[in-house]
């Protein structure tokens, strides 16, 4: 029934949602900044026309934060509901089955990028809104919209954005779609998420480039230098090898380890998920506190020399590679990147010069799980789903959360509609319609429970 | 007296030669594939022109061969000219200060994308044969051109094409001029070659792109593996680690190193003309003997994962390098690739897959510096530059010395009129016109010198 209730509705939800998709709003991609702003716009347009008020596409440095409210429950909390309507870029291109910006609809599923990160978890909350606003003519709470163009690239001017509007912005909590829950039938609250540090290290050689035959064996190489410290960042036993790296880590105790274990995905799960056969990593953790309760370090490109078809004989000037570290509770991006940069220095080759530059920085955050938004979360969670929803880590970074907490001073909570399998930064990225259905219930039910709570009530929090 | 005599015929060569170095005529790149076919017409008819006989571009599997003959010296002997009409990638562009398809000249220099290697050095040639040709009326020897269009990607249809021409390329020696001199006043015979084995290694992961926050620290990533790998490579002394490597090279008494010692460039020249401070490789050999009669291992380009701007959060499914080794005496590629691929078999780490694709091999060469026709060509540097030339090793390779040897069976000399800061490969490639005006001279001299020998000689040899 409860199902069958929401089918009648998903063409049109769905409708929407495709249009959404459509646009090309890569961040990272200077020649989609257009796109990227059109779809600012659209969507200012679609929060104005199902009855929020102030509507608009509010200017940064960089692409634009689109704004919304609706405050006329008096005495009631206000939620700030956060998302991000920029996308991760698409490539590989020819590995999708159907275009990234095309959404299409096979079996349960709707493809297209940006359909589960985060498109498709943010338009949740436009259609609870929507729906509850049809309904009653009302909202039970007061609700703030914040939806991010530039999530993808580190929020790189959303702390500015936040300090300048922090009037505006007033609110007791805040809400984000942008996680995932284990599968459809298991919800999940994430309370923990990684910190990041992304750098681009980039190693120079000779002033031009050099002839492989006439010089090789008697010139330094970029490439070769950059392999060599990249081999240098982790130790036989696949821990980071930087020295000082894990001193701060937070240690959890056998308690928490122990409810990890037991909520957490298993580590043949994990694999499954990653469509690997084998892990790596440091030894004495499942795969799921590597992921999460662990520091990485990651590189996530590498570019020198000629990368085209047939063979150049060339020693290039330079090499780079970006590296993607993730933190954990303990590590601060500051202290980890001085670290970084010592070690490097220790281990780069005689010869060759040094650039590093970091690209995003993000401390890792924790909620609290026992915050009375988080246990309306999980009411809305169980009467949605019709199961107790669990409480995760994510390996995941969210430098929004930081922020908010850092400058608004309020709480968080990771509402995740994602799914494991949804392939969020990867070809074929996808959104699986029941669960998102079933977000738009939770949606609703959680606006309505914290409804339930006075301001003086909330004060407590 | 001399030189002024050239400079009144410069303007025309000059132009001649601006035309050939305008066609892009890019074997690497199938994108180019008209502009190829297009020099190879365009250098056809000037050697119709100028009086060679039976000129024709002579189809191959890829690239066709420009060839032309004058067999009209009866009793005299043949030489084999032999160049390519084909050159290196142009990248990276932004580096030029000028078009690099678009010759110009800056001093005493032209410059442009096969200015030396080859279309320049191959020119020489041809001007010395019109010269000839125009004073004369006739050739002092019987000549045959082959000019091939595949050189700068390992020559990989030329052997066949040798093979099945056999008759129409019959001749009793080859003359190449793609190599260098060390100075614009010190000429040089080259008399070594390194052989090369170019193979693509690719590392294959997970099966679709990972999030490298939600799954770095538990997933296999081929960026590190393959770094790791390329580390694996060479030890901390800068020797290949590939076991048995070194085991076959050839190795040389002190009285050879000593000559090698008394004519070729010593360290300071060697680093100077790579444009680097500090040198790199096995001790206890210099930086000559390490780029001549020592083996060396080259990564020539890196690739994989997110290469644009920002960053992505991703751990690609795979990562490829390319690997340009040189061989020495002793040395065979097959040997050498078998052992390659043992030694990565055993360096691969666990969870990932690894490919080996073979792009290019060729044998070291090595030439008899007594023969008649090496004497010949001494005799006709001395004659043009007014000095003694010396004979060099070369660490490059011309995979057509290997095929010529082995298929006619008849010696190669190799006359170069390249200079070590033509920046052959690199930007800005360019040629030293003075030398080649000497070469034209040289070359006149030689053809002359060898119409002195009779066949009956020339069949001692």
């Amino acid at each position: 029934m409860f199902f069958d209730r929401q089918l009648i509705n998903s063409q049109k939800s769905s409708n929407e949602l495709d249009r959404f998709l459509k646009f090309r709003s890569v961040s990272a991609s200077t020649k989609h900044a257009v796109d990227t702003r059109n779809c600012a716009a659209w969507l200012t347009t679609r929060l104005h026309s199902i009855g929020l008020e102030r509507a608009s596409v509010l200017p940064t440095p960089g692409h634009p934060v689109v704004y919304a409210e609706w405050r006329h429950a008096h005495g009631k909390p206000t939620v700030l509901i956060y998302g991000h309507y920029d996308v991760q870029p698409a490539d590989p291109l020819d590995e999708w089955h159907s275009p990234p910006f095309t959404p299409t609809i096979r079996g349960d599923y709707l493809y297209g990028r940006g359909a589960s990160d985060d498109k498709g978890q943010l338009f949740i909350h436009i259609k609870a809104i929507e729906s509850l606003l049809k309904t009653y003519g009302k909202l039970p709470v007061n609700v703030v919209c914040l939806f991010e163009g530039e999530e993808e690239i580190g929020s790189p001017n959303l702390g500015a954005f936040i300090r300048k509007h922090r009037q505006r912005l007033a609110a007791d909590f805040t809400v984000i779609s942008d996680t995932q829950i284990p599968a459809a039938n298991r919800p999940a609250i994430t309370h923990s998420l990684r910190g990041a540090l992304a750098v681009e290290l980039t190693v120079f050689g000779p002033e031009r480039d050099l002839h492989s035959g006439l010089l090789g064996g008697a010139a330094v190489n970029p490439l070769q230098a950059l392999s060599q410290m990249i081999a240098g960042l982790h130790d036989a036993n696949g821990r980071v090898a930087i020295p000082g790296f894990y001193d701060r880590v937070q240690r959890f105790d056998a308690q928490e380890r122990a409810y990890m274990k037991r909520v957490g995905p298993s580590d043949a799960q994990l694999l499954r998920s990653a469509g690997a056969t084998l892990g790596l990593g440091e030894p004495n953790y499942s795969l799921y506190e590597r992921t999460t309760i662990r520091p990485a370090l990651t590189v996530t490109g590498i570019t020198g020399g000629y990368q085209g078809a047939g063979i150049k004989a060339v020693i290039p000037t330079k090499a780079s590679a970006k590296l993607d570290i993730r933190l954990v509770p303990g590590q601060q991006p500051k202290e980890i990147e001085a670290l970084l940069r010592k070690h490097l220095k220790r281990i780069t080759p005689a010869g060759v010069r040094v650039r590093l530059r970091t690209l995003l920085s993000a401390r890792p955050v924790s909620m609290n799980r026992s915050h009375p938004a988080m246990l309306a979360a999980a009411t809305a969670y169980r009467s949605a789903f019709g199961v107790e929803p669990i409480f995760l880590r994510s390996g995941g970074t969210i430098p929004v959360v930081g922020l908010i907490q850092d400058i608004l001073n309020i709480p968080v909570v990771l509402m995740g509609f994602g799914l494991p399998d949804d392939h969020i930064h990867g070809p074929n990225e996808r959104l699986h319609l029941p669960t998102f259905f079933r977000g738009i219930e939770t949606s609703k039910r959680f606006l309505i429970e914290v409804g339930k709570m006075s301001r003086v009530q909330e004060n407590l929090l």
